[in-house]
């Protein structure tokens, strides 16, 4: 059995301080709550640590009671989504570009002012447009974008397992996790398969433990 | 437990059947193989049916001796891999971004005329090129493409877990699937995140059964 380095640092904290909020714990090794999400999904899946929302994470020792089974089915998006990448409809599809290579991001999500989801670029909308006859300066990613109703996406609570296999059935690398409002759909994460890929390689290190 | 309709096909055809070779599966279904593999995997893994080298496959029945851990560690990058898509090193930038949506991949492979692996395109490369000043019609992808020794690559045999690790450290969406000889590296598939997605959907599956 053997914990990461993060880990080992993690299950000490809280030992020593729980229950204590997974803020708290970022905060004391100086790393942002999205960074130790993974190794908190890996330490309360693996019976090392509890958690109670709005109380905190608290140590419950090794249960063994764990199974891949398990772990794999109750993965949430939340666990494994990353930062969304956010551009305005007005930017030159030139623009866009540049804003992806600067991010080394493959996919940006279009928003108006309020943050609410107007449409999705991936990679391969602007090579197609990029090969076109048109000055990139001029024409604005509005033109170009997946809008919405067409976009599918995921919320931060959903199941990883459905979110992964939307996907695979819609044939895209990338789609945005938001969240629902009576005012439009507000952008809170991205969901890649490259945060799938890490998933399944979480699940060996589970297997390890 | 359930199967799709395509496993219960199989199992119905290697009942009758067996022991009977993948090849011969497949052109019962008019299917190709390659087509075939994930299914038979998923089939053998579990538990419903036995392989063995040159005999093929036989009707095992169901022994539920399946962990999902064993499933995990036990993938392969033959049983997930995808046909690669060659081009040669004098192609055109332009008509190897024509090449890329025609074929619907996110990477291309260049070879020698013996199949040899020269270089890797990725969606990414050509991007970057494609905002360049230069006429893409007059780019030859050798000078753009990344080149040997610094292609990533793996073998069909190698364990699935391990090229997902290699495919996030290195930080790219795909990498050839080689046959190493003397006379150079032969291309012989291509694994990408996609694969490694629809493997994770895959292990759900088994815990199905």
């Amino acid at each position: 059995m053997e914990l990461n380095k993060r880990q080992d640092a993690i299950l000490q904290i809280v030992k020593e301080n729980g229950p204590i909020t997974g803020e708290q714990i970022a905060e004391r090794l100086n790393l942002t709550r999205a960074t130790l999400r993974p190794d908190l999904a890996i330490l309360t899946m693996s019976g090392f640590l509890d958690a109670r929302p709005r109380v905190g994470y608290f140590y419950a020792g090794k249960k063994n009671t764990l199974t891949l089974t398990d772990a794999l089915m109750n993965l949430k998006v939340k666990d494994f989504q990353s930062m969304p990448v956010i551009v305005s409809e007005n930017m030159t599809v030139y623009d866009a570009i540049c804003h992806m290579f600067l991010e080394d991001v493959g996919t940006l999500f279009v928003a108006d002012q309020n943050n609410y989801l107007q449409g999705v670029l991936s990679r391969k909308d602007l090579l197609r447009t990029s090969i076109g006859t048109q000055d990139l300066n001029k024409i604005p990613v509005h033109i170009i974008m997946t809008r919405m109703p067409n976009i599918a996406y995921c919320t931060k609570s959903d199941f990883l397992i459905e979110a992964a296999k939307k996907l695979i059935d819609r044939e895209i690398d990338s789609m945005p996790v938001v969240n629902e409002t009576v005012g439009g759909v507000e952008i809170i994460g991205r969901l890649t398969k490259t945060n799938v890929t890490k998933a399944f390689i979480s699940l060996a290190q589970i297997h390890e433990l």
